[in-house]
């Protein structure tokens, strides 16, 4: 990273800065404060492709007229404990909080709650959905679509999503978040690996002989990314692209692609209320258990310490809250510019 | 497979042979003949490993006292759309299907219906919730907890199970259905290649040098399962525990596998009435364009179709109708003698 040092920006310092930003956008002062708490919150948390980094492909889009200032979801159509909404090409994130606090607002009432979330934008980092869930109380699964990105199995053409899904629950005064797309490695961390020189810890795609690679460079090349499980993963993908196109009455993956641009998408979100199960009172300590025979798992490398999904989010949003989130001056200068 | 030959069984006849042996283990007749279609229709569908060469075992389990012929599920809490069932250890495909046609009937009247199950049995194929939900119109999302079986990421000894995961839908009369576990290979699959003498097309687990191999002989030795898509799958199987186990009030992963037996497992079901959508007309087309899109796929080998999850199980139930389920000539003969 020769020529690129690394700044620590203080998180309010970044916050202010991306609501200014969006002020000048046309977003009112509400939507800008909520914008710039999640870009931000992501960075804190150490998932800087889906925070900073992201940030002036977000604005890119506002700009081009793919994401929309103005728009706020509205209801399509309920039935029960199900709903589903149109998200009109408002902010991506803006759309899924109001999706999950509505699911949360049907699971108080219902115990379960489903709303389905049609023509939205790019939620920007599923387990924002997860967290804001799950520290209130509630088991989450949330379910996006995305455009084409990823071969089925046996196939060399694109024409499945990367897929994320989310799983969370609480913990403590915490969550555990499993967020996690069907691609072994995003694009995005492929290239991040290209630019760091380094091999991926475990094959992650196709070299143009159909190989299995661990050389990011060459699954660029060919756009072959493997799907989590080979056969299984790529199937999965399939499926929650169904899920949230068929729930929401929004545009399938093979349609969005069509379209040749990541905008209009569909979105799934289902929240539990566990404060309504009868077993509420001893949820907390069941939990605790778990994770605490897991922890109990005998590492391979006794300096590895075996973490659950979203352990190390804690340990990330601890330092950067403390020392600043780590950015590359590049990017940083770029939001300056913005 | 020198010395011992395939038979090809007429499903009758299988259905026929299980309903003895069940009527004999004291199965009242309704009951015998519901076990014994499912095991028969698992081994049409081609998936043998949860049908014929499984009902041995499953046997083994009534005499040994684990699962329960006289138990049926009894409905412990409900709220809203939500309910918690105790499945006292009675068959676990009967306690599976009766959570099943409960989240539909929940889900009928509130759009979305959830039912978690406490101290259940192994429900054989998770498949047949999935199709049975789906032909009945719903989608469905099935998981079940196990007994430990594969390690966390980055760990040697086995604290996680290989729960599977069911995501199914209706597709023209019938459906596609995922029906996946959390390991790339089950043990069963595993030890299937160590009898042909095959290697696995892709790693499955860890060899005693900590690397990863395709010989299952190695994986068996072990012990050490690889998860789909290593450290996400791994993840995903923790997850899949927890919420078994906290929506049911049930026995987590780590407790059953104490107690030494695969038995009080958890399980959690929910199903989505989509005749209730404000889209309901349209989604059979849309769910047909999903997978003309995804059949268009460019094969890399010209001779291999593309298939969606389920698809290879109609081509099995087509063939083993017509011709008899392929049994090797030792499972039946053991299958006899019960």
């Amino acid at each position: 990273m020769t020529g690129n040092s690394t700044l620590l920006i203080p998180p309010k310092q970044m916050q202010d800065r991306f609501e200014v930003i969006l002020d000048n956008l046309g977003f009112t002062k509400e939507k800008s404060l909520a914008i710039a708490e999640i870009f931000t919150a992501n960075s804190v948390d150490g998932i800087y492709t889906h925070g900073v980094n992201r940030f002036p492909a977000f604005v890119d889009y506002v700009k081009l007229g793919y994401v929309k200032p103005g728009a706020v979801p509205t209801l399509q159509h309920k039935f029960g404990a199900m709903e589903q909404w149109d998200g009109h090409q408002g902010p991506g994130a803006l759309n899924a909080i109001h999706a999950t606090e509505t699911a949360m607002e049907l699971a108080r009432k219902n115990g379960i709650g489903c709303v389905a979330l049609a023509n939205t934008n790019h939620w920007i980092r599923g387990g924002t959905y997860g967290w804001h869930a799950a520290k209130a109380g509630f088991v989450f699964l949330g379910i996006t679509n995305t455009i084409s990105v990823m071969p089925a199995w046996g196939a060399i053409d694109s024409k499945l999503g990367n897929n994320p899904f989310v799983m969370a629950l609480p913990y403590n005064d915490e969550a555990i978040v499993l967020d996690m797309a069907m691609s072994q490695y995003s694009f995005g961390a492929m290239e991040l690996a290209v630019y760091k020189n380094e091999k991926l810890a475990a094959p992650g795609g196709y070299n143009e002989n159909g190989e299995m690679t661990q050389d990011p460079a060459e699954v660029l090349a060919t756009r072959r990314a493997l799907p989590i499980g080979y056969w299984k993963g790529a199937g999965m993908s399939l499926l929650l692209d169904i899920f949230t196109t068929i729930l929401s009455g929004g545009l399938a993956g093979h349609e969005i692609t069509k379209a040749g641009i990541e905008t209009n998408i569909s979105q799934l979100f289902i929240a539990i209320d566990i404060s309504k199960l009868s077993n509420h009172s001893l949820i907390a300590k069941t939990v605790n258990e778990i994770i605490e025979d897991y922890h109990r798992s005998i590492p391979e490398n006794a300096s590895k310490k075996i973490t659950f999904p979203g352990e190390r989010v804690l340990q990330n949003r601890k330092k950067n809250l403390a020392n600043g989130i780590p950015v590359l001056k590049t990017v940083w200068d770029k939001i300056l510019e913005l």
